[in-house]
């Protein structure tokens, strides 16, 4: 039986919420092991999560290797180990860790250390006990050096727990946040672009179902976003990403004929933008969202002004979630490019037909206001 | 002459309004100087700023040493070099390499290597040529070997410009971000915890000013958000933090008596955090802030569900900025102890009078808004 065993964190610190969180985590690891065909077990034994994978050698190693590439994606995942399962006992102990030394390549070149926590208190030895017994073993086995700082080669995990211990060589990051369901749902606007996916994926990552939504103007850039929601799916255990496309014609063109009209076509921008956020609300409300999620980061192009937030957001009636609004562009693409979205992102496509030659980047209230009393005054289209 | 030269990336990237910015990181540049008395010009060479410290040797690598660690905390510096200027002739630039290369003890056991960059495209020599012969000077004089990856002990820069050449042994990161003061100012609202000093510190870098306001329970919290401010000043240039407390008591104190006589005790937190953005609301009318900052992370604490969330920010004019809406607890402590405001923000304090045993985590719109109605018509107090 290959194991893998999973450390949450955050989750750790939640109080009486705790078994609510973990019991979330152990369902979306199970959603995760299902959608990538693994078959596993999955449990709590004490502050970790056992995955046991059931599949016999030599094909074990492999599927132990494929349900840790896959379960690192899993948010709330803080770190985890392949393991072993061996019983409470130091020659049992020492024999496994010998093992993964062996298997790992250590010989009298290499360094190592050993480094125990001791969950069962019953257990007759404490863990610098263990580390010492397990290290001299391994080290008299093989020859190799013990080096206790973060330089050694390779660090042998060892956790005693009641009745067995696990016996570790490697520990994978995971990504940290809460487990996706906990809290809720948004919806997420979704251009083709670099930030809006790092943005939807940074909330889902705080355990929030998005829907992600995109107005179409072109086929690429549509093909863009459906492309990215793709790779958004890779994440998504514990939720399902349904995409909504709406026509970008359709929610605004009427809106920016009138603007053309009386004058603002500077305005396009902001205007453009308060009808997909108003649009993104009904949308919201349908799918009992509570809140919607945009890529804005401030100041990074012209419409992201602090003046143009206040115009854009003035009026809408829930909460807006702009994860990557106190980031550097380096920041949100070095994010991209760890999430998978960046690739996707910067092909080529048509830049929007809306966009004005000269945008406005000092929107106020009162300037706001008075373009909309003007456009009232606007007959709609087809009534001249 | 002590020369540092600095770098800025995302500033170089805003097409017209590039002299915009870099107008206002010059000013920001001498505001710094003159914050920590130091002497000095500031230019802009291509696109670079050079600041040359006006003192002499033996005082002059003092200055320069400390003008570096001031610099690199102006926002929208993204790294600086303290670096020597010399006649754009490559016998001088390889005079200059080798003091660069003897300064920081480089010889027969060290490893270095050259990267230039010409500016001038009139300089007779390409990049890799200078690299070349720079490389073959320090070697033949000093014995060290060329190594041209980054595990190399020393890399000397140079960068030929038009009448002159910048050689240095070191680069030290900046923190990026946009100038302070071409984004705007924004209200933070901040306790004396961990998130809000952080968010409003993010908020900053993206070229914000901000004025931190406070709701005073206690003195200790008091002192904390105080000395918080006193952190957040240092990286103020360009821009002057002015704490603004009220009394917590004042804003709230009636509503929670109200909430308490209809029952809706549990309720405390979210008309809190409700009363104190309509107040801070007020506050950045008077100063003519556009937006709110908050120290707001999905799913932290019970007060941060997205159903709180939508409940707090419902009907609030402004938008509300929270840059940490996306990132762990982890990544925040990380974040506040760079900044230097985790020590501040971990020291003890009483905890929040209001606070009831058991805080809504879920609240809904309809809920919330059947409260209120409660509360109208409940009495004011003393009209009992």
């Amino acid at each position: 039986m290959g194991l893998i065993v999973i450390r949450y964190g955050e989750i750790a610190l939640k109080g009486k919420n705790r078994w609510y969180f973990v019991k979330q985590l152990r369902k979306n690891i199970r959603d995760c092991l299902k959608k990538n065909d693994i078959t596993g077990e999955v449990r709590s034994v004490g502050q970790r999560v056992y995955v046991q994978v059931e599949e016999v050698e030599p094909a074990l190693r492999q599927a132990q290797d494929k349900a840790v590439e896959k379960l690192r994606d899993v948010f709330g995942v803080v770190s985890l180990s392949p393991a072993r399962e061996v019983p409470a006992d130091i020659e049992a102990i020492g024999a496994e860790a010998l093992r993964v030394a062996q298997r790992a390549g250590v010989d009298e070149k290499r360094t190592f250390r050993v480094q125990s926590r001791r969950a069962d208190k019953a257990f007759p030895l404490i863990s610098p006990e263990i580390n010492r017994l397990v290290g001299a073993h391994v080290q008299k086995a093989t020859g190799a050096q013990v080096d206790l700082s973060n330089e050694a080669d390779l660090t042998i995990g060892v956790e005693v727990r009641r009745g067995h211990a696990l016996v570790f060589g490697q520990t994978v990051a995971g990504h940290g946040g809460l487990p996706l369901g906990t809290e809720g749902r948004a919806v997420a606007l979704m251009s083709g672009g670099i930030d809006s996916p790092v943005a939807a994926w940074l909330i889902m990552k705080r355990g929030c179902g998005v829907i992600p939504i995109h107005f179409r103007q072109s086929e690429e850039e549509l093909a863009k976003f459906m492309d990215n929601c793709e790779v958004l799916s890779r994440y998504a255990y514990g939720w399902d990403i349904r995409p909504i496309v709406l026509d970008h014609q359709e929610v605004f063109g009427e809106t920016y004929e009138k603007l053309r009209r009386v004058g603002a076509g500077r305005w396009a921008c902001i205007f453009c933008k308060r009808a997909l956020l108003q649009e993104a609300c009904l949308i919201a409300d349908q799918h009992k969202a509570k809140a919607l999620v945009t890529g804005d980061s401030l100041g990074q192009v012209a419409s992201q002004t602090l003046d143009n937030l206040e115009a854009t957001s003035y009026g809408v009636e829930k909460p807006i979630l702009r994860p990557l609004i106190g980031l550097d562009k380096t920041e949100i693409t070095a994010l991209a490019r760890r999430i998978g979205t960046f690739e996707v992102s910067t092909r080529e496509a048509r830049s929007c037909p809306y966009l004005p030659p000269d945008p406005l980047t000092k929107a106020s209230l009162p300037k706001l206001r008075a373009v909309m009393e003007k456009m009232k005054g606007c007959q709609p289209i087809g009534d001249e």
